[in-house]
């Protein structure tokens, strides 16, 4: 769903994340994928990140549209908004941390302890700068209006200079990254299994609606094909 | 959707969050709300949350479930996982914010400018302690399984000894919190209204599907009403 790879490219094929510190986590190994495949899918899968940054030595998280390029995450907002104003000050850039999650089914297990939900996650640290380059600044609004609707941008009106000038956009470059999931049903402990409840897997997705046109649709209108296909 | 509140009752019906200037946007303050029903209507309706805090001087943001007790927010994990490790070791506690969003439709406008995001997000700041009482541990607990399946914490085989000491719990309070909410159609600006792109809002809401029971599902067992009632 994203916009076309610029950089992919570059990139060898089968080449992972190489794992750091940050990026291995404290338990359950094993849901860990360092896999370039795996981290697209799940970041191409999404609508929205939760985006982390310091702000006088406290956390913000905060919810956002992103889009991908390849190996570059873009995510745009209001100059005036806080962590694109930190991240067009901070200088060389802005620590970040930036967490996509789909969540897939809620597993309810015979004991209240085995109780999970099953996940596809990606976390992505790194340092965010603030994007100037004209050109690229216009591929990464393209890549954020096509990582939601696919083929959007080309069937819209391109940001004219008034709102180039109001909109800052920031990059964070997919190398210090990793991806966790949980599949499957839940796991009980052997001792538990003749428990007299229920145990199993609640499936969970996101569902669209019918489109709603606007109010002020133009005359003749109709819905465009990669609306209904959603 | 959260368990029975144990602390409402101690606060003012309609005393809402104090604003505070990290809960005041910088931009579309009249997305804003600081009212106690519109916070919890959030919280309770999300399956998991944003966790956000600060180690070795940068942000890291993770998902994880979470339950609301009134006016407390409860999160639990492994005892070695990291920001459970860290709450119980920080003294006074661990600087987090917590942040909840659903999404609930792609906006869709004539000018790439204007698109948009319906949403109703709620963003909590404050200090996580950990729990050590085991009374509001145990409750803690059930909280978060209720908060995930109404009805689930009483059906189910309550932690023994040896998960509840495997098993960390931390708490915060629901002081500095605001929600952020974006209903209705695109706003596109008035020379666009005659451009020939559709626009409108394509609605999104998480469906549940047909319960999967366990392949080891103790015999005799039947779908129970709290699950098919989702």
């Amino acid at each position: 769903m994203s916009a076309t790879p610029a950089t992919e490219t570059t990139t060898e094929p089968d080449a992972g994340y190489t794992p750091t510190d940050r990026t291995v986590p404290t338990r359950s190994r094993d849901r860990a994928r360092y896999d370039r495949e795996t981290v697209h899918s799940i970041l191409d899968q999404a609508y929205l990140c939760h985006l982390g940054f310091v702000r006088d030595g406290a956390p913000v998280v905060l919810p956002t549209l992103f889009g991908r390029v390849g190996e570059t995450l873009y995510i745009h907002g209001s100059t005036g908004s806080r962590p694109l104003l930190a991240a067009g000050k901070a200088d060389p850039g802005l620590p970040v941390c930036l967490t996509v999650t789909h969540l897939d089914g809620l597993v309810l297990a015979r004991s209240a302890f085995h109780h999970s939900m099953n996940y596809r996650s990606v976390v992505v640290h790194g340092t965010a700068y603030e994007v100037t380059d004209p050109d690229e600044r216009r591929m990464a609004l393209d890549s954020l209006v096509d990582h939601v609707v696919p083929g959007r941008s080309a069937d819209s009106r391109p940001a004219n200079a008034r709102e180039l000038a109001a909109t800052a956009v920031i990059r964070l470059d997919l190398d210090e990254v990793s991806a966790k999931l949980r599949t499957g049903g839940p796991n009980d402990d052997p001792e538990d299994l003749g428990l007299p409840f229920w145990s199993g897997v609640v499936p969970v997705a996101p569902a669209y609606g019918t489109p709603i046109p606007a109010a002020d649709l133009t005359p003749g209108m109709t819905t465009p094909d990669y609306v209904t296909a959603l």
